[in-house]
C-alpha cells in the first residue's frame, strides 16, 4: 500500500474564474483507518460547477471550503483498506472525497454502487448525484407532467443532458439550449431532444417563441443571465422555474445579473424555486433505481467527459467555465496513459 | 335621471409616470340599459398600482386598455335603472365599472354588497378586491403559518395593510416595511405589526437581519427593486416569496431592475411566485365571510384614503406613486363639499 497522499487544497477564495495559484498541491503521509473508517482509493472526481460556489465565503447551502482545507468533491474509487462494519475492501464507493488520490471516510454519505452494471464514472454522471438532481429537480420542483414543453438551458451539460432525456421518457417535449451547433446535434441526434438552441448562434427568444408557442411549462435553468430572462418572456401560465444553477454568473466580479422579466411570474402566476440534491437524500435510493431501470432499457444514456491526471485539476476545471464539457466532466486520478 | 357621464379615457400610452395630458376627460350622452343590463352610479373609484400596468401595450394578465377606452379600474356604486334579473335599483355593487360616473353592465364580475354592514368604501379596501389580494396572496401562495415570521413591503399601502393584520390573526410575526416614520408609527400603534421598517431612513437589511433573527418565512412583495433584493438576503429554509406587484418599478423608463439576489432561492430551497387575485374568484364568498368576521370583530381595521372629485383622477392617481396615500386610495366621484 502507498504511504502517501496527493491533493489540491484550496489556498485562496478566487476572484473571477479560479487560478492555479488559488490551490496548493500537497504530498502527505497518509494514515491508517481509525476504527469505525475506511481508506478509498479515488479513481474518478467529479468536476460540479458547484464547485465554484463552494470556494466563495459566502453563505450557503453547504458550508465554504476553508483556506488550507481539502478542495470538496464527489468522487468515486475502491476502497482498499477497512475498520468500518459497513463497507469492506474491494467495494466500489462514491462519496464526497475530495480533490486527492486516497480519502479517509467514517462512511457517511458514501454508497457501494455495481460496476457490473455499469462502470465507475457513470456513477458520478446519470446514475449518481447528476442523475439525482435532473430526477428530483425535473419532477418534484417542476412537477413536470406529460405533455408539458420543458426547456433546459446547459443541456448539454452533465445535468442538463439527464433532465432533458426524463422529461422525453416522461412525455413531455424536451427543448435544449446549448452553447454551438455540434452541441445542438448531440442534443438532437444522440440524446433525442425534439429541438435545440444555439445560444451563441441563434436568437434565443425567437427560436423560444418558435419551438415553444404555447408556452414553456417547466423551464431547467443551469445558467442564469440573458438566457434566463429570455425564457421568462415566453413562460406558459403556472410555469414552473427550476433553479438548480446559474453557471453563466458564477465567476462574476460584478453583482450578478438578476432576471429583469421576473414580472412574467406574476403575469403567468408562475413560480421559480430552487433546489438543492441533498435534501431528497431519503429518497435516493427510489430514484437510483429507476434511473438504473431506464439506464439499462436504453432510454438514458450517460455521457462522460474524462480527463487524465489529478494534477490538471485547476485548469480542467475551467473546462466547465468555457463550457468545453460536453456530458460530465470527471477527473480521471491516473495520468494519462495509465 | 342625469342624461350625460363624465369618464376619463386613455389618449396615449404614459412613458414613465401618467400625465394628465395622457388622458381625456370626455362629456358622453348616456344610453339606456338594454335588456340584461343595469346602469350603475359609481360612487367610489378604487386606484390601483396595477392600473399603470393596464395602460401599458404588452402581453400581461388581462388585456391593456385600448386607446380611446375609458380607463379601467374597480368601483363601487348603486343601481339607478336595471334590466337584469339579478340586479335591482338600490343595490350597491362593485366591479369593474371604469373611471367615471355612470356605468353600464351586464352583470360579470359584480357582486352586491351590504352598507349596513360596513360603508361602501370599505367593499374596495379589506373587504374588496384589496382583501382578497391579501388573504390569497398570504394564506394560498405563500402558505403563512402561525409562527412564520411575514415580511410585507409597501406595509402602510392597500395590501400591504391588510396582510399584515391577516398575518397576525394567523398567529405569525408581522415585520412592515414602509416609507417615513409616520407610516411605521401607523404600522406599530394602530395596526399590531411587530416592527416596522422606514426604507427612506433605515438600513433595510440591517433592519431585516435584526428583526428577522430566524430568517423571512414569507415575502409578501408589493415594490420590487432594492427591497426585494434586500429581503432575499434574509430568507429562511423553505421561504415563499409573494409576488404580487413592483410599485417600485411600474414607472421606469429603463429596463427592469431584476433581484440580483435570487439565488438565494437556491440557498434557501425559497419560491418565489406571482399571484393575480382573479384566479380566487370562485373562493371569493369564503375569503368574504372570514374577512367580514374579523372586520365585525374588530380584528381587522379597514383604511381608506380618499379623495373628492372625479376629475383629480390623473393627478390623484400619482399619490400611489409618489407614497402619499395610507391605506387604500380612494378617488370620490362627487367633488369635495358633496
Amino acid at each position: 500500500m502507498t504511504s502517501h497522499n496527493h491533493q489540491f487544497r484550496l489556498l485562496a477564495r478566487p476572484v473571477g474564474l479560479p487560478r492555479s495559484s488559488d490551490f496548493e498541491f500537497v504530498e502527505e503521509a497518509l494514515r491508517e483507518p481509525a476504527e469505525g473508517e475506511f481508506l478509498v482509493r479515488n479513481d474518478y472526481i467529479s468536476l460540479d460547477p458547484a464547485m465554484r460556489g463552494w470556494m466563495n465565503d459566502r453563505k450557503s447551502y453547504v458550508p465554504p471550503v476553508g483556506i488550507g482545507e481539502v478542495m470538496r468533491a464527489i468522487a468515486a474509487g475502491e476502497v482498499i483498506a477497512s475498520r468500518h462494519g459497513g463497507f469492506k475492501v474491494g467495494d466500489k464507493v462514491t462519496g464526497v472525497f475530495g480533490v486527492q488520490e486516497y480519502a479517509i471516510s467514517n462512511g457517511k454519505g458514501v454508497y457501494c454502487v455495481d460496476t457490473a452494471f455499469a462502470p465507475l464514472p457513470v456513477y458520478l454522471s446519470a446514475l449518481g448525484m447528476t442523475g439525482m438532481t435532473a430526477y428530483f429537480g425535473l419532477l418534484e420542483v417542476g412537477a413536470a407532467a406529460a405533455g408539458d414543453t420543458v426547456v433546459i438551458s446547459g443541456a448539454a451539460g452533465a445535468v442538463g443532458a439527464v433532465v432533458g432525456q426524463i422529461a422525453k421518457i416522461k412525455g413531455c417535449r424536451a427543448v435544449g439550449i446549448a452553447g454551438g451547433a455540434h452541441k445542438c446535434r448531440y442534443l438532437l441526434d444522440e440524446l433525442g431532444f425534439d429541438a435545440a438552441i444555439d445560444y451563441k448562434g441563434d436568437d434565443v427568444k425567437a427560436e423560444l417563441r418558435r419551438h415553444c408557442p404555447a408556452g414553456i411549462n417547466v423551464y431547467f435553468d443551469n445558467v442564469g443571465g440573458e438566457i434566463l430572462d429570455a425564457a421568462l418572456l415566453q413562460l406558459a401560465l403556472h410555469a414552473r422555474i427550476v433553479i438548480c444553477g446559474a453557471i453563466s454568473q458564477y465567476n462574476n466580479t460584478t453583482p450578478t445579473k438578476g432576471p429583469s422579466n421576473y414580472m412574467s411570474l406574476l403575469v403567468n402566476r408562475a413560480r421559480m424555486q430552487g433546489m438543492v440534491v441533498f435534501d431528497y437524500a431519503s429518497r435516493y435510493g427510489d430514484a437510483a433505481r429507476e434511473l438504473a431501470q431506464w439506464y439499462s432499457q436504453g432510454k438514458l444514456k450517460s455521457r462522460e467527459h474524462i480527463v487524465a491526471g489529478l494534477e490538471t485539476f485547476p485548469e480542467t476545471l475551467l473546462m466547465l467555465f468555457r463550457g468545453e464539457n460536453q456530458g460530465k466532466l470527471i477527473l480521471k486520478v491516473a495520468p494519462a496513459g495509465r
